[in-house]
């Protein structure tokens, strides 16, 4: 890193709201003659998964999601809970909603949700030749269909938009850049 | 979509907290025989711009972040005001934190931000032959060093997490299938 940029400093921080998907902390901050109030939102870390059969297909899943109050199509993921390894949520998280497992496991790496407002990252794995072991074991919210689609359906629905969360379009630029190129 | 998830009913809404950033909003929804509450981030939409120059390099921003309290590497972009085109603030973001301005835009598409929590998406456009036309006009709180990569730095830099925005790298992903497959 060869920037010259230089970090604020928090001089005064409290919590203004709380619930169990997320906190909101307001702060001050100082950087030479500048000062502000700023915010930031925090989350536990998150997990996503790019899971392929043995038949080479990508395991999508459609859910509603409450923020745009709309059925997406995503790939599996969720939480990763307190103390808890990434790649350990990232395998729960991969047979709770779908089903599968895999032994062939690969961290593509992490990536900031928000770094501007919000604290947290997200973990993202490309699991390999997976195989359906059991049944779904879904959260009390929790209403998730599993599809299984080619590679070329899933990228074509990244150009196509139905395919289009942030975190997941970010774990694919990762993947693509590691294992396509 | 082939779905047959449907979705939740807002019974009840309201605000909880509102700042110069976002606002939170606590709700109740149905669904079927169940019932919860949940939250959603309200923000405006945002945008985010590839921007190449004239000899091909990428321009890429170093700035502070409170959200993780460090220097990130980013492309341009920022907030789409009330009523704008996602076009001219792509374009105004590019000139106000790099003095470079385009006439070649291609729009990438755009990806929502968080659709589990979060209303808003961010726009991606990819700005081509850039040129430096004046110099920056930065907002009250921004500091931003402004340093041109070959397109294979900027790769790497995704591949290092030195570059690890999620909504950059969904850009990317985007920008690769798009342009480089």
């Amino acid at each position: 890193m060869k920037s010259t940029i230089k970090p604020w400093k928090r001089t005064s921080e409290k919590e203004v709201i709380k619930n169990r998907v997320f906190s909101v902390n307001e702060f001050r901050a100082e950087h030479h003659e500048k000062s502000g109030t700023f915010v930031c939102i925090h989350c536990p870390d998150w997990t996503n998964v790019i899971a392929q059969t043995e038949e080479g297909e990508i395991i999508v899943v459609y859910q509603y999601r409450h923020g745009q109050d709309r059925i997406t199509c995503e790939i599996p993921g969720g939480v990763i809970d307190q103390g808890e390894e990434p790649l350990h949520a990232a395998k729960r998280e991969l047979k709770e909603e779908t089903g599968y497992e895999s032994n062939e496991w690969e961290y593509l790496g992490k990536t900031a949700v928000n770094p501007a407002i919000m604290s947290n990252s997200t973990h993202l794995f490309y699991a390999k030749n997976c195989k359906k072991t059991s049944h779904q074991e879904l959260d009390e919210h929790e209403d998730i269909e599993v599809t299984l689609i080619s590679e070329l359906e899933f990228l074509d629905k990244v150009i196509s938009e139905e395919i289009d969360h942030s975190l997941i379009l970010a774990g694919i630029s990762k993947w693509l850049l590691k294992t396509k190129r």
